[in-house]
């Protein structure tokens, strides 16, 4: 049975991701052993499994799947995802959210390991809950003991940081102003720190989204050591604006919790771009190197 | 009748305000006659209106409702605003989530003019919503052609920027994605851009917010000409995460839409610091600044 390093799948059929998987590809020039292709053939010479499936969104669907089949079997050790339009997904009768809603389904469907971490060299950002319409957020922060675990865990495991340091995002504005600006901090963050706390983690309490990327972004502008090995954001927005505004296509999403590692290029699907030759390849070229280096 | 350019406010008498204010006074050395102190007594020669009042909440309202009474007067054009908690004015019984709507009620009770803008030299982050909990920020989204309107003309008046580049924030991530992760684009942020680009405002449809930071702070950082005079975000962390990871203390909270103009340091109260003479000036310098050329 032949087995590599990485998985990697071309993404959306109308997309970028063919073209930035050749481009990375063509740069990197990692081992012909360590990578296989899976979805649409790329013009380069690696090894490539055919999803062969005219529907773009069960495409991309069985592309994951496939991918989920290779690592279950122990014959990859992370994937790298190319990006997929989740219109496309729910056009083809697949209610996920995202990619990484259908990788945890196929790897992980009781336990919920899977969490989203973005990583821009030092500075880390995971989010406590992802893709969701921003009124449904507040009701959906939850399992925070657990999912700080996963990140804990990570970060001791493959950073080799003995007891990492994590900073906690406030839900509300100005951390909730001691409860005139939402009660989620008191009722729902803080109890959870103190039992992390309890635990041996040392993570802060809810503190003031703003300032803390206001700290934290100067350090990492100023290529200081960051206060925090990595940051807890409560949702989308309040973890990817800042990282992605101070690290651009070198912020790198990564799936943590399951037995393989995933990475995705920070890119969309970018369709209005894709085949003219133009998508910028930074951020599939980071995905690649990052999955190579945590596989 | 004796006029200044600005008035600054001293904020909570437990945080860093006289302290930065001196600070930046003592590096500025503006114009005597430009400038008025209001609250507490601050070592240094500039004219100085006192708050006799004990109770902290009560004080720091005070000092506001004072330099309210001047703008009216027009007797100041123009007011730098010193941290202040919320928590403090609620205490003594004054629940308003921020200085900006203490100013807003004495300058404005009925319109609702007044808009938080965030400035950072090109850089421009509007508010949709201020201080709220994150619950309630989608049943908030409103009158936004009204608030964008008041942004545009700012940006017309005081930049003489003829035709404003402005560029919308989705509420939801993804933009919604076509209504999968949210409705309110489609109900509420894209009829209102329709109805804007109709009377002739240049700005976009709702875009990403975490995409739209990510090209903005790398032109930012890169010194670049940024492609948006401005941009609207639709609540308090999706606006001020990434100017501040930017930006850091060079972004200035400005209140815009009233007779005078509002500058505020993004400094909070800092009350654990105050009166070590540790506190950084440089959000106050700038706030000043700023205060000087916009009055």
């Amino acid at each position: 049975m032949k087995t590599y390093k990485i998985a990697i799948t071309t993404g959306d059929k109308k997309g970028i991701g063919k073209e930035i998987t050749k481009k990375a590809l063509d740069i990197l020039k990692p081992d012909k052993k360590d990578i296989l292709i899976i979805g649409e053939k790329v013009d380069c010479d690696y090894d490539f499994c055919p999803i062969e499936i005219e529907d773009n969104g069960t495409f991309c669907y069985e592309s994951l799947k496939k991918a989920c089949e290779f690592a279950k079997e122990g014959r990859i050790k992370a994937i790298v995802t190319s990006p997929v339009s989740k219109f496309e997904l729910h056009k083809s009768g697949y209610n996920y959210n995202g990619q990484t809603e259908v990788i945890e389904n196929f790897l992980d469907k009781t336990k919920k390991q899977a969490q989203m971490l973005f990583i821009a060299d030092e500075l880390k950002v995971m989010l406590l809950t992802r893709h969701l319409a921003l009124k449904d957020v507040s009701f959906s922060i939850d399992d925070v003991v657990f999912k700080t675990n996963i990140l804990n865990n990570f970060l001791k495991e493959k950073y080799k940081i003995n007891s990492p340091k994590i900073a906690l995002c406030a839900l509300n504005p100005h951390a909730g102003e001691g409860g005139i600006l939402g009660k989620e901090e008191i009722e729902i963050l803080e109890p959870a720190v103190k039992i992390l706390n309890k635990k041996g983690i040392n993570i802060t309490f809810p503190l003031s989204a703003d300032s803390l990327f206001a700290k934290v972004g100067r350090e990492y502008l100023n290529e200081q050591n960051l206060s925090y090995d990595a940051i807890i954001a409560c949702y989308h927005d309040q973890g990817l604006c800042p990282i992605k505004a101070l690290a651009f296509d070198k912020a790198i999403n990564t799936t943590i919790g399951l037995n393989i590692i995933r990475t995705s290029p920070s890119s969309g699907t970018a369709c209005d771009i894709a085949g003219k030759n133009i998508a910028r390849a930074g951020s599939m070229i980071e995905a690649i190197k990052l999955a190579l280096k945590l596989a």
